[in-house]
């Protein structure tokens, strides 16, 4: 603790204020295996909120191929190579065909950031709309588009509700057409409509297919094109399917990528049409100087061979059903539980005070957290409230993790139920 | 060549038109060392371009570092980790103590975007002032800044001259000066000056130092803060100082690092006066999943070990008087050198038409850029008429490879001067 505290001192005077630190105990971990974080003391603790080290904390294949190259050549992509022709093509082979170039970049704010510049360029529209507890990056124009980071939105920005399944089924539909309705009174048409594949900071929603088809007909017909954002909900975490969108059975003009894509290696990338990209490069030109350099292509290259190999795409489906069927015995016990959604590994438990009311837990939710990272599993809350558990866990999870972590939500349930 | 024309159909059809190539034949290197890239025929090429790889392609050192880190641990900041604390105070002690909070990023982009933000957010100002041909980055809010992008500047940013100390020495402040007053009229204020160290896409200039003293005076009487884009012209580059900016005795608010920071890994930082992010932070957050990971200030870590270990700084200050030397020798025999220019490892030489019109000679610079590829030397052409070869070689270069490069350029200018 000592140590603890003397580094906490050190943040704070070299990082400054803006960098904040998960858990009311913060977290010291010196090494990664697996689905295990690791104390200096041995201490370890279950990752089931990590979807960076998707493949798991230090992969060897995925840390091979990165020594590899590193050691080999690492430059950028004006001079050619073939790391990143072979990442694209296998890549777009994942993709719907209209989907069929690819633009890497660093972050997935850099991603969503080239979205929206492009989409608002081949519009000629600026207005980009949002959920309202939207969260897609940290570049100046796509902060403007987080609202969850609790900065008001830009003027080039409207909010709709987002698909809330536990409160108001359905009903965010009337909040989009509202805010296309007030766009068009104004003469403004939309460039874009971002959604997340599974929406995440908005609470963990995944709205039936039919409702997000409607959102995105709608935003067409007004003139605005659709942005996938599966920078969290991509390469398979969904289980069902590779990519959240999929799952709604929709083609996006522009779908962004990121964090899990090289297992911890910044790499995140802009999946597009070409006729998009070709309209923005007529215009703009495009280069960044660390995007699909060889080594970032060589590490998204063996995550891609890790998911395959592992078969982590089924195993995120059944490690996910066993998860949803543990939940639901919780929640037949717990009154707290209001709600369990989800998809693969990537699940909401939205904590509520009392099952009439739905008013949020808070602090439950905050309390449960701390108390599961100090019984060594991590997760985190979400939503504009923070009241629901997330739970998204590297996809390479077995059934005594999913076990481990549910027992656990067991007793700290059983701890705190009643007391909030 | 067949292989290349396959390459490059594939670039084209994988990766989109944006994606632009170096020289006339493109390069394909599969391997890099030191300053050499190698093409599959064993064929090596002499890097006087890259300053990316500034301790070196490929360095051991830095590749270890890197393994080392990627097979123990990769995680974020927002759990405690001792390697980021370890590099920004040994970073942070190479500044003026009042730039004191490092803040990482994954790409100077992100770094510029985010200083940008703050300036913003500080003077409640919104204005940004940069050179007339700048170059600081690929996001929207900074791609605005970067008129040499050949997109038109957003309203939010005002251009002048750039330093240009062959053409107007001196001149450029009038330009900035008749800037400030019509903001001044239309009762705007300035966010903030980006300048960069060595001011690069403008056509490598270093002006006097009192020049950069009275720019930064003025933009500061008018409300404005001044933003140090380091990214090219930091760590060691300019030999006679760590830092672009000591060149001019000033002490920026805030600072921009990036390219040559992880030698190619995807790591970028902004470093500034605390007090300023702390008025940020009180209403905005800032978090970069992947910026300041483990890895990344592993491999930042090592690469300030090799700079300091085979003092690079010296060795940039004494190649940098040796390829001055140089090239004067050359502009003596040459009339198509205009001007030659520059600080440490970062030069400039500007050709002409003639040394009485002093007309740009853009395609010379062209065919020289080329046919210097040809033989097996790289470097590139910048400035508005891009007629200024850009040399730029890693912080390695030794006398060897300083006079391969100047006697290489002796022969195709010998080959070239007169028939442009």
């Amino acid at each position: 603790m000592t140590d603890h505290a003397e580094l906490i001192q050190r943040r704070q005077r070299l990082l400054g204020k803006s960098y904040r630190l998960f858990y009311q105990q913060p977290l010291y971990p010196v090494k990664g295996e697996g689905v295990w974080l690791y104390e200096a003391d041995g201490k370890r603790y279950l990752d089931a909120y990590n979807n960076v080290v998707s493949v798991g904390h230090c992969h060897p294949k995925v840390v091979d191929a990165i020594c590899k190259q590193a050691s080999q050549l690492n430059t950028h992509t004006r001079y050619l190579h073939d790391t990143i022709l072979n990442y694209a093509e296998r890549l777009l082979a994942r993709f719907p065909t209209h989907l069929n170039n690819l633009t890497m970049t660093c972050s997935g704010s850099e991603a969503n950031d080239l979205a929206l510049r492009i989409a608002r360029e081949v519009t000629g529209n600026s207005i980009a709309l949002v959920t309202r507890w939207a969260y897609h990056g940290t570049t100046s124009s796509i902060a403007e588009l987080s609202p969850s980071l609790g900065i008001s939105v830009g003027q080039h920005v409207r909010t709709f509700a987002a698909p809330d399944t536990f409160r108001c089924q359905g009903k965010w539909l009337d909040s989009l057409k509202l805010t296309l309705d007030n766009l068009t009174l104004k003469g403004l048409k939309p460039a874009a409509l971002i959604m997340d594949g599974v929406f995440s900071s908005d609470g963990v929603f995944v709205p039936p297919a039919d409702e997000i088809q409607q959102a995105v007909d709608w935003v067409r017909q007004a003139g605005g094109i659709y942005i996938a954002d599966e920078v969290q909900s991509g390469f398979a975490r969904t289980g069902n399917h590779f990519w959240g969108f999929e799952g709604y059975r929709l083609q996006p003009d522009m779908v962004t990528i990121g964090k899990p894509m090289g297992n911890g290696h910044p790499v995140a990338g802009l999946v597009a049409r070409s006729d998009l990209l070709d309209q923005f490069g007529e215009k703009q030109r495009y280069f960044n100087t660390f995007g699909g350099n060889p080594v970032s292509c060589a590490a998204a290259n063996a995550v891609l061979d890790v998911i395959e190999d592992e078969q982590l795409q089924m195993n995120a489906q059944h490690q996910g059903q066993r998860l949803q069927h543990n939940l639901e015995k919780l929640a037949a016990r717990y009154l707290s539980i209001g709600d369990i959604r989800g998809s693969g590994l990537f699940y909401g438990v939205e904590l509520v005070k009392d099952r009439e009311s739905l008013a949020p837990a808070t602090e439950l939710a905050s309390m449960i957290v701390n108390a599961m990272r100090q019984a060594g599993v991590l997760i985190s809350a979400t939503g504009p409230d923070a009241n629901v558990l997330k739970i998204r866990p590297p996809l390479v999870f077995t059934e005594e993790h999913v076990d481990l972590l549910t027992d656990t939500l067991d007793k700290v349930l059983l701890r705190f139920e009643g007391c909030y």
